[in-house]
């Protein structure tokens, strides 16, 4: 069988980036994979690792005769990217992102690249560069694809296919409502996990020492990568603002129930949310 | 070697009080653990399991003969079980909890109870009741011990030397200390993980589903019982309430840097809290 994107640019080498040129390699999808970042160090411990078979300081130069562009940098960077990048394309070619936030982006993004298709792999976690990265990241995983009016129907049903061959499960949104599920069930959660570290940070840092099962398990997203995490955050801002409201909101009903005393309404609360985090698997 | 102590009573029969039933089965604590609880289902599930020997729906039958007395029912229940067992205590013997909370509390129950050592192993976590109790729950895992002025000298050697014996790595604290510090690591963590849960409840219950091992992490402890967890806030309250109006000011922090879109501010706060989080193992 002959490669589907014989030469993949992987825009932006880290957790992601690496772990999808692995998988694109491994299922022959890929025989070439480039590289594109900022520091070249970690480039070459790419090479080194045989992520990449071509690296390269310039996007520009990462994309020239790719069949498949991965945009893969934190998203802040996307847009500056593909204003780069756009006049070196292959002809013919597909491009793609994996990034957290869609939303305006995602049709910014499809003014600016001839057959672009947003992705949105829910892997990775607070891991973070080209050492944790593996072959097998997507296997099992969700891949939200962000298809629009204007998505190139081709381009779509072969981006599809390349993440379901590599182990994904994929479902399509709307980018608006991409955003706003994702702040609720991750940029939210990671908003509060960071301020919670903060918080023990501010009465002792030490203190993080004692820190047991729990509060381990609850911040481990707060060891995520700050440049990645402040331009999701920075992207889908009204939505994590809405939902950070809330969060003050329901913090607020345990505080009330704890000042007046009423353990029955205190404990209800608990309740509530007990059931539903139930409902889930670990 | 004779048992330390011959015949234990664990009141409370959860997932703390019938792993420690079993370690000090196992170790050649005690030869006979019985057993105090309000539900007699449960009761007869642990005699099933072999996590006890006798078993009673009355606090003050099952301390009879007892060489040693474990609270480990919800810290809300401590000072109405000292004072029904006060009478009924084997001459001698000697009491200690295993509760979340220590502060007042302690020197209440010191001077309800006539050999009384305040202890809290750090274990447990989210999961409840007898099933998932064992033997090695509180191997390698710290014990908090409030000892205080009017400590039986005796009582806690004995007590000290029984942690350590099922491999807790006991360390003494100063009751206000311990609630000071309890409070910042586990309770408002624990606090936080139910308003966030609740937070997507109030969004939509079904969006739960989508959540990442971000979330799932994140909440874990949310899934902790909401009784012991009412009991633990309660008692606690000047303390939790004091970190959760610093957890909604370190919100506000981010929260402010995103609504006056200052990226580098927002930068420095994430990088603030990783670089504590990363201090610790996972």
């Amino acid at each position: 069988l002959a490669p589907a994107f014989p030469k993949t640019a992987i825009l932006g080498v880290g957790l992601i980036g690496a772990s999808l040129a692995l998988a694109l390699k491994r299922k022959g999808i890929s025989e070439h994979i480039s590289g594109y970042g900022r520091k070249a160090e970690n480039l070459r411990k790419a090479r080194a690792l045989e992520i990449l078979d071509s690296h390269f300081l310039s996007a520009k130069e990462a994309v020239k005769g790719a069949d498949l562009v991965v945009l893969a940098t934190p998203v802040g960077r996307f847009s500056e990217i593909a204003a780069e990048i756009r006049d070196s394309l292959k002809r013919g070619s597909i491009q793609m992102d994996v990034g957290s936030v869609k939303g305006d982006l995602v049709y910014e993004l499809e003014k600016m690249l001839p057959r672009f298709v947003g992705c949105h792999p829910i892997a990775g976690g607070e891991r973070s560069g080209v050492e944790p990265a593996k072959a097998s990241l997507f296997e099992g995983m969700r891949c939200i694809i962000t298809k629009t009016a204007s998505t190139d129907e081709e381009a779509f049903n072969r981006v599809k296919a390349l993440w379901e061959s590599i182990g994904s499960r994929v479902r399509l949104m709307d980018p608006a409502e991409h955003d706003r599920v994702f702040a609720l069930v991750s940029h939210l959660p990671h908003a509060a996990a960071y301020a919670l570290v903060n918080t023990v940070g501010d009465v002792d840092p030490a203190l993080i020492n004692m820190a047991g099962a729990g509060l381990k398990d609850a911040t481990r997203i707060a060891a995520s990568s700050p440049e990645m995490w402040s331009d999701i955050l920075m992207l889908n801002r009204d939505n994590v603002l809405e939902f950070i409201g809330l969060l003050h909101e329901n913090l607020s009903r345990i505080e009330d129930a704890m000042r007046s005393g009423d353990r029955t309404a205190l404990q209800e609360l608990l309740s509530k949310a007990r059931a539903l985090r139930k409902s889930v698997e670990n």
